[in-house]
């Protein structure tokens, strides 16, 4: 099996570097032989060639059987609103070359880090979310522009039946072998492409009559999630509610830096942090690497079907966590700073 | 000063009357003379009339010197993404014809509610955050259709630099008068609507000099909000993104029930609870008023500059909370049962 381990930028490097020892340990452990390359995205791509996805990149990611990712961004394009270049242009270039429609974001408590959330324990223990982000389609890759000497800017927020389709089966999938209940979101009091999103899964629903479906809008999930995040169970939605929602969601499981995603379609998956590049904490060696770790048991999970392998990871997480070791962002002031460890240590 | 009361649909009734109630508490006690009329809007309008904004209604809106409004949505609509005329339909005409662009959204917890949000009070005690949701542009006034013979559809996101420079105006000069800290929320990693946003308000910085600008990207906002809410000062962003994080920061006030908003613009003000219709619980004489309540404060205080009286208020909802009485939605297992009260008892 060979795998494209591609760092990106800001603790991309670092956290890929942890999550690719991780992979060397399991392959000893079980006897499997993992082959790696590397390639840049992002930002360390537009310095080394120009181009936020090189040529060069995505034909390594077309040849890979998975790809470990990093993470894109740099505050310099951030504040420039007029940079015509930027590191996520080749973030969505990747999703949609390689036909990513589909974002898994599993969002679970380690019971350890009951304590890490700002969300009181009594309303998370338990919760288990599964997300379906469509990821190849809605307003991040419909056409935009600047009209009236550009003074005025328009993106277009859209989808075909054919996209929602493909998505919404996935979910359904899922939720009929987890608690068979799946919640659709949506903005369907105002948006058409909510409209239509909502017409496509009121038309599969009877292909699927053991799960129960309900529809919710996406300003209600996003109260509902932190009011009572156990009555969801599998949630389905669009490219940016889904990039919303599950940021929020990130606090049901204590911090953004525990949590992995998946991004499949119809080629290579792609495992990443839902993190991003973080270049506040870059080089200080203080990230938690442990979305990179638990991406890495999403890819031996899904991308090779190796479960014992992916347990295996999860197991060890656990374990770390119940032995009291934490990075930063999941500690809190009853650990004991001998405990608070850095990327490297963690890993 | 002439007060035009709009109910609306589901709980808008019941919470409004609480509301005029407390008006003429108000006008009891401080010498003040309202007079009141009433008009449809919502799914009551469509039945009533066939339009979900009659001309009669938006008559009386012009005319009036404030408006105290209920919610508005059915289900029946909401389950029936083909239906071509909707409440919501009433709401956003109502908004863009009184020029409704600002949509002011503060949240406070009331102490005594610490108990009743699912986020820890050491998260929470001292959260004070005012948002300003830009109101009459975005997706929510952009062209919208359906294209491929109703298989695909598409919503328009958009901005005009103008529309961005009074909103952002308006939360600059409240940002003064608090703690001088600004934080405007985009999607500019992405969006092209985004990008000019931040231009504009990267723009106007330079004639607020005493206040600290922030940019924030939605996803990280909808995370930090929860994570750490006392982070933010005054929020300014566009129509959807308010629209989620508005209804997702509830929980940090403890509950929906608790939130007023005013909408403001051009012409008369409009204010109204941010929970909407509630079938749900409609007629079970179980809402909570006090947003109802809230929205009247804030409607004495902004649109008729009386703030001794605005004051009042608030003490008399703190004094309620301090006695004990709560209605279901901020009650806990410690309240006592004959403390929860339903809606008419609880104004
Ligand atoms: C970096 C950014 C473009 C990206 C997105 O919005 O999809 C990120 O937030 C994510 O969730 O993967
Ligand atoms: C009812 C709906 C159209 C409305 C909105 O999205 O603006 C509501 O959610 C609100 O926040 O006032």
């Amino acid at each position: 099996k060979h795998i494209l381990v591609v760092p990106g930028d800001g603790i991309g490097a670092e956290v890929t570097t942890v999550g690719k020892q991780v992979l060397e340990a399991i392959a000893h452990k079980f006897g499997h032989e993992f082959t790696y390359d590397e390639a840049l995205i992002g930002h360390v791509a537009i310095e080394a060639t120009g181009s936020p996805l090189p040529d060069e990149t995505l034909a390594k990611m077309k040849n890979a059987d998975a790809v470990l990712f990093g993470a894109v961004g740099h505050p310099k394009y951030d504040n420039d609103p007029s940079a015509k270049v930027r590191p996520e242009q080749g973030l969505l270039k990747m999703r949609k070359e390689l036909g990513l429609y589909a974002n898994l974001r599993p969002i679970k408590l380690f019971d350890e880090l009951l304590d890490a959330s700002s969300i009181k324990p009594e309303i998370l223990r338990g919760a288990d979310i599964l997300f379906f982000r469509e990821l190849t389609g809605d307003v991040y890759f419909g056409k935009r522009e600047r009209l009236d000497e550009g003074n005025t800017a328009y993106d277009t927020m859209i989808y075909s039946k054919y996209e929602v389709e493909r998505i919404v089966r996935k979910a359904f999938e899922a939720a009929r072998t987890r608690s068979k209940k799946l919640c659709s979101v949506d903005k369907a009091n105002v948006l058409e492409s909510s409209r239509l999103w909502r017409e496509v899964v009121q038309a599969l629903a009877p292909e699927y009559p053991d799960v129960t479906v309900e529809h919710q809008f996406v300003d209600a999930t996003a109260m509902l999630l932190i009011k009572d995040p156990k009555r969801f169970d599998v949630v389905v939605t669009g490219n940016l509610f889904g990039d919303i929602l599950t940021d929020e969601a990130s606090q049901i499981a204590g911090s953004m830096g525990m949590l992995a995603s998946a991004s499949v379609g119809d080629s290579t998956g792609v495992y990443e942090p839902i993190h991003g590049s973080a270049h506040d904490i870059t080089g200080k060696g203080v990230a938690n690497p442990l979305a990179s770790v638990l991406s890495v048991a999403l890819l031996l999970d899904i991308s090779f079907g190796l479960k014992a392998e992916a347990q295996a990871i999860i197991d060890a997480v656990d374990a770390v966590l119940k032995a009291g070791f934490r990075t930063g962002d999941i500690a809190n002031s009853s650990t004991s700073p001998d405990k608070i460890l850095g990327t490297g240590a963690m890993g």
